[in-house]
């Protein structure tokens, strides 16, 4: 008998019938004989339309406040969810985050989990139940109610996974697994069996959207063993886990693309040290996110620098760079939206040289144009422009025959 | 300067916008100088939403997850409230019924509060702030969430007043007080600016819809005033209250009518001791409600005994006395759902004789045939035809010149 933690997001209890459907599945496992706890997040989208129901109510909105709120949608999910598992004779337990002793410290709409003592889930589990924990949310050192944010359900899960030495953490969402490519943009793009903690985070950062970043980070510092598979198959889906050193390593997993960044370029800065320092520091400040950095090679002693933002941050990095040209001796700068950034992730790449130049020569094929350029060791990403990402992911994936078996 | 606890119920928060004029008025009275405590209700008909939804995913609805899933409700609320508090520059915290430290027992769906330690809800107002507290729920012996029933939020305010030695607790509702009689049936009818907790009492059991009996006996239990107002309007309502001595009791305060009663009558029961009781202790042990009784002078040894049961119970009632009839030697039995009650209501009867002929002579007079009759030292109440009710509470408001000043 296996202890396993399984995580059911929005779209998988979006309505009464989805509920009985993920409620089915639970019992299926629990009739195989597992122990099981459950971490549900809210219906549908029901955070969002609390959030705006906030917002017509009242233009101040206390964090404190606004986690009180969002919470009732996980605590309706969660009770309706064991609902139906008596309908079907399992009996089921639904507990807030504070009853799952989930504890946060204070930081309203994107707690911290700093402990967790899962005592009553243990005991319900001892007596033969399946524990249904609401997702996202716990109590805080002040004995408040506190929310995770987004993506919170999937970091409940694998906390509790964690606490309580769960065999696997299954994260079930509306896409069947972890795939080569956007199965939307790749029809041939495959699901991947297996894919290191390390893998699946440079994925994440370079725009994969499930599962939730700092799930798999959480998952990587406990070593818990994450499966993300879809609630309405049955199919087994993608395991993230621990870089297996018997195993050989693909060279390159996966091909992501994320268009929801920005680039933005200072030209003819000096070239002289604690320049770009100044320039860095003030964004910092302004806590605007920099994800890709380029500086020019140094020409008669001035250079350009280029970086990206998220969309929602050029404006504000836009004026930044304006507020500071004069005072940094630049002169001028440039601001484009319409840039994507298309990555190749594989833990092999590290012990293979040639795949930079393949990455490059596949794109140079296609007349595609690359305007950045960064890299990890298991990463290399490219910003193109935004028309012609999906060509590029495309032929990516193509190129390191990433179809094949 | 003193402390006020405030209920505000589901109609009085049904959306955006009366929610800020909720908070507009509990505002003004903190910026009159008073420490005010609310109590809120779930939005509008949410409450009713929840169990519905339940009934879509579920046969089985345990007590516990349905309170877990109906107090949602009033989560989502006492939050918004806060949100518009702070808006309006007041400063204000919402408890749920377990931070707010409303203990009660186990009985899920129905609990009945035990102890109340509001910690919290004091060291905020010592802090200024306005506490907010969910209203019909609490927290149990074994720490689960537990729902106070319908009208728990009446008995959450009142609670909270007793507890907090609160000056008055005000009950604001779509009504603007406690009228002579419904304004619907009479429109002349006069809102009572001050009625006992008996006279109060004896108005509930005869079918007066607010407030919610359990908290005015809650409220005669720990003498706490109640003032029964509107929202919406900033006319005083009426105060619920101990009997003042010094004050001569009006004989009649009001006239109540209730529709919810249907008859039964057992025919030709042998007059002997025991009979009445042994019908009775079966319909007790199927938990059927009897309101009133009456049985016929004996004539030649036997009698009929009629009782009345909420209509929600006749079919069960009319079962057992079916089972019953040939048991107890009864020759016959019938069932008339179309009665109601017609009651005056009055601490001054206890010393007035000619009330109860007054009431016959009127009703006689509309021609209005009086089918049973039940009495207590402050309350006189008449089973009619269904269709007359109404006629007999405007001729009886009128025969005790309710309307006057």
């Amino acid at each position: 008998m296996s202890l396993v933690v399984q995580k059911f997001g929005g779209t998988s209890v979006a309505d009464a019938e989805r509920m009985r459907i993920v409620a089915d599945s639970v019992a299926r496992t629990v009739r195989r004989g597992h122990q099981v706890v459950v971490a549900v997040s809210a219906m549908g989208k029901e955070t969002d339309e609390l959030l705006h129901l906030a917002t017509e109510v009242s233009k101040v909105r206390p964090g404190r406040e606004l986690d009180m709120l969002i919470t009732a949608g996980e605590r309706k999910a969660m009770a309706l969810l064991c609902m139906a598992l008596h309908d079907l004779g399992i009996p089921a337990d639904s507990f807030t985050g504070s009853q799952a002793g989930i504890l946060t410290d204070t930081d309203h709409t994107r707690a911290k989990i700093v402990e967790i003592r899962p005592d009553r889930i243990r005991k319900a589990l001892d007596a033969g139940r399946v524990p249904v924990v609401g997702g996202a949310q716990g109590v805080s050192s002040d004995k408040d109610v506190t929310f995770l944010g987004r993506g919170g359900t999937d970091t409940t899960a694998v906390a509790l996974a964690h606490a309580l030495h769960a065999d696997a953490c299954e994260i079930y969402t509306d896409v069947s697994g972890v795939f080569t490519a956007d199965p939307r943009a790749v029809p041939e793009a495959r699901r991947i069996k297996r894919v290191s903690f390390e893998e699946m985070l440079e994925m994440c950062a370079a725009g994969c959207p499930k599962p939730a970043m700092r799930s798999v980070e959480f998952a990587r510092t406990y070593g818990v063993p994450l499966h993300v598979r879809s609630a309405f198959t049955w199919e087994p889906g993608t395991w993230i886990d621990e870089e297996d050193p018997e195993v050989e390593q693909a060279i390159v997993s996966a091909v992501v693309s994320d268009s929801s960044q920005a680039k933005l370029t200072v030209t003819g800065v000096p070239d002289r040290p604690g320049i770009a320092a100044r320039l860095f520091r003030v964004l910092a400040d302004r806590s605007i996110n920099v994800d890709m950095i380029e500086q020019n090679v140094s020409i008669h002693g001035t250079t350009d620098i280029s970086f990206t933002v998220a969309h929602e941050d050029l404006e504000a990095a836009t004026a930044v760079v304006a507020e500071l040209e004069g005072d940094i001796g630049a002169t001028g700068s440039t601001s484009d939206p319409d840039i994507a950034t298309v990555s190749i992730v594989g833990a092999g790449m590290k012990t293979q040289p040639g795949v930079t130049a393949t990455m490059f020569e596949t794109l140079a094929a296609e007349g595609i144009n690359i305007e950045m350029i960064s890299t990890s060791s298991i990463r290399l990403t490219c910003v193109v422009r935004a028309d012609v990402v999906e060509r590029a992911v495309q032929s990516l994936h193509r190129a390191f025959e990433l179809e094949g078996v």
